[in-house]
C-alpha cells in the first residue's frame, strides 16, 4: 500500500492544491459523499460530502454539491468520525511489533496513538525509545511518541535497564516524533522534589511539550502538590469521585478502559456535571494481544462508555477532538478542511460499528482488516536482552541467614495489587525455609523469584514469599514484568521455576507455563523480552493457550487473572509490598525491607 | 508595584516551594478564603479556599481547611474567577500607551491579551512590533504578541510603511513572546496562494505557532479553501449563521464586541448547538480610548453576551479556559494548583462586576482601579513617523486629467464601510472638479484626500469624491486610517482640509476637526501617528472632543460614526472601493482604478 509519511511536514504544494480544490478549481483526489458527518465541535450530525487531496481534507460542503474527483465512494447514509486517538498506551503491553500493533488496531478505528515505551526504555533506555521511533515510522498508525520518564520507576529499590534524568529527556524531546514526557511515576519523587523528577520536570517545561502524569491514589494535599508541580494529566483514576477530583485539579483526565468498573462510575460522575469539558479523553494503557484482537482497544472503551450513558457524539468527541487538543495537533481529530483525512465510516455509532477507515486518505481498512499488508520497517529489532546464564534448583530455594536449621519468621507479601506486608513462620532445613504442605495451614503461601537480567548489577536471584494464592502446582515465569522487566517467577515447587526461569533464558524472553517438569505453553519475546516476532493472530493464540495452562496450575482469583497478576507482582513504584531484583521492597516507604522479621516496619 | 516578570520563565525554586505549601510542608505566601470558584473546566460553582505561592496557584482545597498564610485575604462569599483574555486585539485603536491601556483594562478583569500590532507594524515595520514587545514588558497584563501578516493588507493598491513576507515572519516567530501570524487579511493571497502568503502561511506552520485568520465574509467554497489554507481561526463574525459555518469549518471563534447586533444573534446561534465548544472565545479588536474606559473591553463583551441568553459560567469558560487553550498557555485560564494565579474577584456573575484582580499573584487591582501605578517601560516611544511636507491648499483639490474647462464623469465612492462604485459628472474650471452646492444635487459629495506618509515613495497627494455623507462643513483629518495609516482628511473645503492636514503634519500625527480655517478638536499621537502620551482620562477626554467637534461639521448616519467613518475610507483589504496612496482602488479586484470614466469596471 502507499507509504504513509506522516512523520514529514505536509508538501505546501499537497497544500495548495487543496485551496485549489476547495474552491472548486480543481478536482478532489477522493470524494465522500452521502454519509453523516459526527460533528466534533459543534455536536451535531449533519448530512455533508467531504473532499480529501492527498492526505488532508480540502472540504467538506453540502451533500451532492460537488461531483469532480479521481476516486468516489458513496457512504450510503453511514456515519463519519475523526479517527479515534489513544492517548496512553504502552504498545509492549500487547507484544506485538508496531506493524503488528496497527495491523490491529487501525480497522478497529485507532488512527493515532500516543505511545509511552516506558517498558521498552526500561531495558534498552534511550535506544529503545529510538526503536519505537523507528519502528513505527510509515506506518498507517500514527505513533506519536513519549519520552519516558520512569525509567526506572523506583530508583530506590529497583534496577531496570537504564536510569534517565533530565539529560536524557533534553535528548529525546529534541526529536519532532515525542511530544511530552510521559507519566511520571516517581510521585514520591515529584511531591519531595528529588533532583531526579525535578530535573525530568524542568525539561518538559523548557521544551514546551507536555508533561504527563501517573496520580495513582492521589488525593487531597498529595494531588495539589502533584498539580502544583506542572503535571497536567492523569490516567489512573479509579472512580468517578477520583475523577471530579483530579479534574477540578486541573489534569487533562485520560479515561482508561482496564478496569470494567471504572468506566460505568466515571461516566455517572460525568453527565452529572454541568458541564462535559474538553479535557476529557480516553486511553487503553495495558491491553493483552488476545483481548486486542477479541474486544478492541479504543473502539471497546468507547463502546463501554457509550453502554454506560455517554452519549455517541460526546464519547466520540473525547476520543478524537479532545485528544487532538491535548496532544497540541490542530491537524487532527475533526472533519474540517486543512485537517488530516482519517477519517472512520460507522454502521452504527453506539456500538461503534467501526466498516471503513481511511489514514492520511489513504483507504486503509474495510470490515476489519486492513486493505493492504502493513510494511515491516526496515530495522533491526532489539535480540538479546535476557542477560542471565542458566540457573540451578537451588537459586529458587528460599534462603535464610539466621537459622540453619529450626523456626524463623518471615515477611510475606500479601495480596496481589493491593498488597500489604504480612508474617509466617516457618520451618528451616539446612539454611532453607520450607513452604509447608498446600493443603494444611498457610498453604496460600507460594515462592517468588526475580533475577536482575540487565547486566548492570552482579546480585543474584532474590526469593520472597507471596501469600494469598493458592499453592501452585507448577510455576509460571515471566521477562515482561512492570516497570523493570527482570525475571520474576511464582511457582510452588523449584524445580518447575527452574524449568520454567531456564525456557526464557534460552529463548530471550517470554512467559511460560510449567507443570511437573514440562513447559505447558509458552510465549517467546526474542525482542527485548517483551516483542513476539509473531503476527497478532498467533500472539494472542499463544495468549489463549497460556491462559489455559496458567488454569491448570493455579485457581485465579478475580478481578486479577493471570497476567494482571504476574505483571503487578514487582511493580515497585506503587504503594505496596514488592519484590524486586535488590530484594523485598516497601513501595510506598521507597526502602528495602529485611526479609526475616527483628522489628515491625515503621511507617511514620 | 513589584514587577511582573512574566515573560521569563517560572523560578524552579519558586515552584518547588509551592509543591511544599501545596502539601502543608510550608505556609502559602497569599491564601484568599471563604470565595465560591467558578470552575471553568467542569462548569461548576464550588467553595473553595486559593493557596498562592509566588506567581502561581499552589493549592485549591476545602474552605478553611488551612490557614497558615504570610497574607490572608477573606473574600465573603464572593466569586472568584480567572482572569479574562482578550483573544484578538489592537492596541493601537485605543491610542494609549501599553501601560496606560493595562492600567485601564486590568481592572475590568483583562489580565491577558492577544496583541496584533498590526498598525505599529504598518508605520515601522519590524521594530515596531519589537516596540510591542519592550514596551509591555513587566505590565501586569501579559502581551503575547502577533506577528502581523498584512503589512500591508492590500499590498497591490496601497502602500503603508512596510512590507513584511516570510522572513520577516521568521524573523518574529522566533522570538518567545509571538505566539504566532495574526490574522491573515489578504484572504485573496490566500485562495490564489501569492508566494507572500504562502511564505507567510509555511513560516508559522515551520514554528509550530499559531496562524490566525481574518475571514471576513466568506463562506461556502472560498471558506473551505481559506481553512484548506491551514488557518485557525476568525473573528471577524457577523451573524450567528456566519458563526456556524466557521464553526464547522473548523476555525476557532474569536467572537468581537465590536459590533452591537451581532452578539446577540450570535449567542442565540450558540445556545441552540448540542455542545458549547471549546473553539469559542472572546476578542475586542479595536476600542476607541473613550468607549474603553465608559464600557470596557472583553468585560463588556461578556457582559452584553451573557445578556444575550449565554450563562455566564459558559461566558466566563469561553473568556479564559477555551482562550488560555487556543494560545497554548496550560499555564493560565484555570483555577488549578501549577497555574499562574490570574484571578479576579467578583459580586456578581451576569453583570461581571469585578471587584479585585490578582495578576501573577500580586493584588493588581481594586474597585476600579490599579493599586499601584504602573511603571513606565524604560523604551524610547518611536516619534516622527509623518514623513509630509507641510501641504499647499492647491493639494486638495481634485485634479481632473481629460478636461481644462467643462464637464466630466468622475467615479465615486458611495456609502462608508459597505461603499460601492458610483458615477458623478462635475464641473470643471482650470483642471479641477468643482463641487456643486450642498443644497442641490449631489449636495452628498465631499472630498477625500490620501497622502503616503512613510516616504518609501514619492507619489503626491490623492484626491477623490465620498458620496453619501452630507457635505462636510469643514474637515476632518487623521493619520489613524487602518492599515496603511497614511494621512486621509475628508472636507468640504480645501481649506479647512489643508489647515487641518497641516495640524497633524505639525505635531507628528493624531485627529484633528476643523471649521472655518479654525482647530476646533485635535488629539495628538506624536508616536508612530497613532499612539498619545497622555494618560487615559485625557485621552478618552480628547475623543470625546473630537466626537462633539466632528458632530458639528457633519450630521453622522449610524450605525458609522466618527472614527469608524474615518478608519474605514481606506480599507483597501476589504472587498469595496476605497481611495489609498496610489489612487482609487477596487478592494475586490485588488487593482487601481482610473477616477475618470472611460468603461464600467469589469468583475468576472
Amino acid at each position: 500500500m502507499a507509504v504513509h509519511d506522516w512523520q514529514r511536514p505536509l508538501d505546501e504544494m499537497v497544500r495548495a492544491r487543496a485551496v485549489e480544490a476547495a474552491q472548486g478549481k480543481a478536482p478532489f483526489d477522493i470524494l465522500l459523499t452521502g454519509g453523516q458527518i459526527v460533528d466534533v465541535i459543534t455536536g451535531e450530525i449533519r448530512a455533508a460530502d467531504i473532499g480529501i487531496i492527498g492526505p488532508m481534507i480540502a472540504s467538506v460542503h453540502p451533500s451532492g454539491s460537488r461531483h469532480d474527483a479521481a476516486v468516489m465512494h458513496d457512504l450510503a447514509g453511514r456515519f463519519v468520525t475523526p479517527g479515534f486517538i489513544d492517548t496512553h498506551v504502552h504498545l509492549e503491553s500487547s507484544h506485538l511489533l508496531p506493524q503488528h500493533y496497527a495491523s490491529v488496531v487501525v480497522p478497529q478505528g485507532t488512527t493515532s496513538v500516543f505511545w509511552d515505551p516506558h517498558e521498552l526504555a526500561n531495558v534498552l533506555g534511550v535506544e529503545g525509545v529510538r526503536f519505537a521511533v523507528e519502528a513505527s515510522r510509515n506506518l498507517p498508525l500514527r505513533c506519536f511518541l513519549q519520552a519516558p520518564s520512569s525509567v526506572p520507576s523506583a530508583p530506590a529499590i529497583e534496577v531496570s535497564g537504564a536510569s534517565f534524568d533530565g539529560e536524557a529527556m533534553e535528548q529525546m524531546l529534541a526529536w519532532p516524533e515525542v511530544l511530552g514526557v510521559a507519566e511520571m511515576m516517581d510521585m514520591n519523587g515529584v511531591l519531595n522534589a528529588t533532583p531526579r523528577m525535578t530535573s525530568i520536570a524542568h525539561e518538559a517545561r523548557r521544551s514546551g511539550k507536555l508533561l504527563e502524569g501517573h496520580a495513582r491514589g492521589l488525593t487531597g494535599p498529595r494531588l495539589q502538590g502533584y498539580a502544583a508541580a506542572g503535571i497536567g494529566s492523569d490516567h489512573e483514576i479509579t472512580s468517578g469521585e477520583d475523577l471530579l477530583e483530579k479534574l477540578r485539579a486541573g489534569l487533562a483526565i485520560e479515561i482508561r478502559g482496564s478496569h470494567l468498573y471504572v468506566i460505568p462510575d466515571v461516566v455517572g460522575q460525568l453527565i452529572a456535571l454541568p458541564h462535559l469539558s474538553s479535557q476529557l479523553m480516553f486511553c487503553t494503557d495495558d491491553v493483552p494481544p488476545d483481548q486486542l484482537l477479541a474486544t478492541g482497544g479504543i473502539s471497546d472503551v468507547l463502546r463501554r462508555a457509550i453502554a454506560a450513558g455517554l452519549k455517541p457524539v460526546d464519547a466520540i468527541r473525547m476520543a478524537t477532538f479532545n485528544a487532538a487538543l491535548h496532544l497540541g495537533r490542530h491537524d487532527l481529530g475533526a472533519i474540517c478542511p486543512g485537517r488530516l483525512a482519517d477519517l472512520l465510516v460507522l454502521d452504527d455509532l453506539a456500538s461503534i460499528s467501526v466498516t471503513d477507515v481511511f489514514v492520511s486518505g489513504i483507504h486503509a481498512a474495510h470490515a476489519g482488516s486492513m486493505i493492504d499488508p502493513i510494511q515491516a520497517p526496515a530495522i533491526a529489532e532489539p535480540e538479546n536482552s535476557v542477560h542471565i546464564a542458566p540457573l540451578d534448583v537451588l537459586d529458587f530455594r528460599l534462603p535464610v541467614r539466621s537459622v540453619t536449621h529450626g523456626e524463623v519468621t518471615l515477611r510475606t507479601i500479601k495480596g496481589v495489587r493491593f498488597s500489604e506486608w504480612s508474617e509466617v513462620r516457618l520451618q528451616v532445613v539446612d539454611g532453607f525455609a520450607v513452604l509447608p504442605p498446600a493443603d494444611g495451614p498457610n498453604g496460600d503461601l507460594n515462592l517468588l523469584f526475580l533475577q536482575h537480567r540487565h547486566g548492570l548489577h552482579a546480585g543474584g536471584p532474590q526469593v520472597g514469599l507471596q501469600e494469598g494464592l493458592p499453592r501452585l502446582r507448577g510455576a509460571l515465569a515471566t521477562t515482561y514484568v512492570h516497570d523493570a522487566h527482570n525475571l520474576l517467577v511464582i511457582g510452588g515447587n523449584p524445580e518447575d521455576m527452574q524449568i520454567a526461569a531456564n525456557a526464557l533464558i534460552a529463548c530471550g524472553g517470554g512467559i511460560a507455563v510449567v507443570q511437573d517438569g514440562r513447559v505447558l505453553a509458552i510465549a517467546k519475546f526474542p525482542f527485548a523480552g517483551m516483542l513476539s516476532s509473531e503476527p497478532p493472530a498467533q500472539v494472542a493464540k499463544d495468549f489463549i493457550a497460556l491462559r489455559e495452562a496458567a488454569d491448570q496450575v493455579v485457581e485465579w482469583k478475580p478481578p486479577y487473572w493471570v497476567f494482571k497478576t504476574l505483571e503487578g507482582l514487582s511493580l515497585a513504584c506503587n504503594p505496596f509490598p514488592y519484590l524486586t531484583d535488590l530484594g523485598l521492597a516497601d513501595g510506598l516507604l521507597g526502602e528495602l525491607v529485611d526479609m526475616e522479621v527483628v522489628a515491625p516496619i515503621a511507617r511514620s
